[in-house]
């Protein structure tokens, strides 16, 4: 079996959530970069997003669907906790990373300030502002479920992390960021802990717009 | 161990998306009607959504959560395919109709002809017009996934087709969906297949606006 390919541009912060995984699994694999104009990424994606992935006759897309596929089919450490209960907190977690963080931090606040400027538009201030109570909100319940445990899992490291990392990642280098995340210590010491991974250099993303 | 409480009203598809699971393990549960606005639901869901779960200790929101809940912490059928692939692909197809089939299909359209018009608001035409290619993008995507396959995660039923019916459910009432759905024939005879099944009557949802 050749070794998994994931298709898209390591900016991306859903790209790194896959690579994340892989890194974490401890399995080798290749980032084949995309951008979302490519014909290629057509024949991969049929509604034009990153990431897309392929291992052997597997092709898959959505992050969620991809970053299951790696847990499940790769020997390594599991990136679940043990138990119905558990694996479903940590769902849990994923589906308010991509519902409720990832709209106002990514889609809104990081788009408008990291991206715009390289297509040459002018940053939307007011869409900026508008994000911060529902990023601030989101970020608060999360801060509240690290009270008392290391990661959004439990104990252990698992998926829901690498969902929430590349996230914070971009939002500490922006003002809303830093004006908010002091705010919430528990996320704080989660991200430190987080970026003392080796999996954290390992998928470190080149600056916006480099290719 | 109490049986199941699903908190929210029943005419929401997630909510049915639930009702659905449970009724296919074979596992009794009650529904207890909540509203958007109920401050039993700020309780239940930070982020004032439905549905939201209880089973004895174990508290939940966001359905895919909650799903997968149910589907591995009981006996009964399993209702996700055998396989990493397998159940990957099920979780790709469920990722899909969060994104892509949802927001057009029930928040364009769907609100607007039946919800609006409960709230004395007129129907928003352009909003439904603008709404029909990505209906019609999406759920073509569908109908040739079932292509050759009686289900979305292939020969048998799975939570990915519990996720798709209440969708098609309201849009084949509504203009859009009579024009649309007889030319997506593949998922046409996947409807037919999925209201024969016990479940469909179980959860047939009042109509919008009755209590």
């Amino acid at each position: 079996m050749p070794e998994p390919i994931v298709f898209g541009f390591p900016q991306s912060t859903y790209v790194r959530t896959v690579r994340l995984t892989c890194v974490e699994k401890g399995i080798p694999y290749s980032l084949e970069p995309l951008g979302f104009s490519s014909d290629r990424l057509a024949d991969l994606h049929p509604f034009g997003r990153i990431p897309a992935f392929r291992h052997g006759d597997v092709s898959l897309y959505e992050t969620t669907a991809i970053c299951r596929y790696i847990d499940a089919a790769f020997a390594g450490p599991p990136l679940l906790p043990p138990g119905a209960g558990g694996q479903a907190r940590t769902e849990q977690w994923i589906s308010v990373i991509n519902a409720y963080v990832d709209p106002p931090v990514i889609r809104d606040i990081v788009v408008e300030r990291l991206t715009r400027p390289l297509q040459g538009q002018p940053v939307d201030e007011a869409k900026c502002t508008a994000a911060i109570p529902r990023a601030a909100h989101a970020l608060g319940v999360i801060d509240t479920a690290l009270t008392g445990q290391a990661f959004l899992g439990g104990d252990g490291v698992s998926l829901a992390d690498f969902f929430l990392l590349p996230i914070i990642y971009y939002f500490r280098q922006l003002p809303e960021g830093i004006e908010m995340l002091p705010r919430l210590p528990h996320l704080e010491f989660w991200y430190e802990r987080m970026r003392n991974r080796p999996s954290f250099a390992a998928t470190a993303p080149p600056p916006p717009g480099e290719r």
